[in-house]
């Protein structure tokens, strides 16, 4: 059996940021059957020692599997669908999956997530002015070069839903609250509902955040 | 022939930071052959369209690899290693593999590059009085959780060097021009030397942004 180390007690817009959801919409699409163990982030349950033991950096997610306990959803993602026979066997094709899991992770989570964490955490820390509208100018970019990468295809490697859409959805939805940002890509925004629309997706965000009280009642 | 497309260019301070030195430092760690296209990145020429059929998003490195075309250091890192039947072939340590990675890219890089930045790129900026003691503690608690999770093992994963081990040590370096940093936290330094010592680190280092001419000459 699989359990997952999520969140909840966290505030009602982070709902469907929050990363254990990456892990959530993963099995959700492999129909597999998991638990999840409840941290109150609210309390900081996550930085203690103990979450420590399976996620060094105090974080959340990670997800133990009989005798694999791991973290990072970069990780966790990929080793779902390769558990689950869902990943190419041909080690090119493997490579492009990973190439892209890591472009959502390390080249276009950084500029995403700087935009929620000024307007939604840094509202009182100095030099807004300056850094929003380079933010901004980086994540046209990254979107422009995102929509010319894709071309006129339905998902990032091979047309084929996978691991490198859950976390590029995940990820260009940190600045869902700044629409504007999308205006422009209309690819993008039509890459992005469909990924929404999956029903392995809705059933993720209906469980992202319950919590234990939920499960009992 | 393996094609890696590497920049020069650059202020001498980046010399062992730039990130097409992951690249040349696998390759060498695994002997493999290959050669450098250079881009003049003083002049941004890895921003240009020309660069971007390869890197969509306009960065350095890429590599070419016959039919495989790549980008993201961290799925080059993995690929070569995987393609020379140095990767576990297990699934789950293969997993190991990949979560210290992302581990690298996704949770010790973000802060690492940014105390690069405020020291090396913002110093006009506002904000560093906010910004920089939280970035130090970051840095802090990372090096602290790291040290944990290595224990006494030499490096990241099941004791032998690999993908994980190159893309840690880059991340890390960083922050080398503070290294006071890293004062509390002996394990670490000395993972970083035994790292930097490795031959193939050495020679990965003298290639690094040499440039054309001195190809040439």
């Amino acid at each position: 059996m699989i359990t997952v180390y999520g969140a909840y007690g966290f505030p009602p817009f982070l709902k469907g940021i929050v990363r254990d959801l990456r892990v959530y919409w993963a099995l959700e699409e492999l129909g597999l059957a998991y638990d999840i163990h409840w941290m109150d982030s609210s309390k900081g349950e996550h930085r203690e020692n103990s979450n420590r033991l399976i996620n060094p950096f105090g974080k959340i997610p990670s997800m133990v599997d009989g005798g694999q306990r791991m973290f990072e959803t970069g990780a966790i993602v990929l080793y779902l669908y390769e558990n689950a026979g869902k990943a190419p066997q041909d080690a090119h094709a493997r490579a492009e999956v990973n190439q892209w899991c890591f472009a959502a992770l390390n080249t276009v989570e950084p500029v995403f997530l700087d935009i929620l964490r000024w307007d939604k955490f840094w509202m009182e820390k100095t030099g807004r002015a300056e850094r929003y509208p380079e933010l901004m100018g980086f994540a046209d970019e990254r979107l422009a070069d995102l929509a010319r990468a894709m071309g006129d295809k339905h998902y990032l490697v091979g047309n084929v839903f996978g691991p490198a859409d859950i976390l590029m959805t995940t990820v260009l939805d940190f600045a869902r609250h700044e629409p504007k940002i999308f205006e422009n890509h209309p690819a993008i925004r039509a890459y992005l509902e469909r990924c929404h629309a999956r029903p392995a997706y809705q059933r993720a965000l209906a469980k992202q955040g319950v919590g234990p009280k939920a499960n009992a009642a």
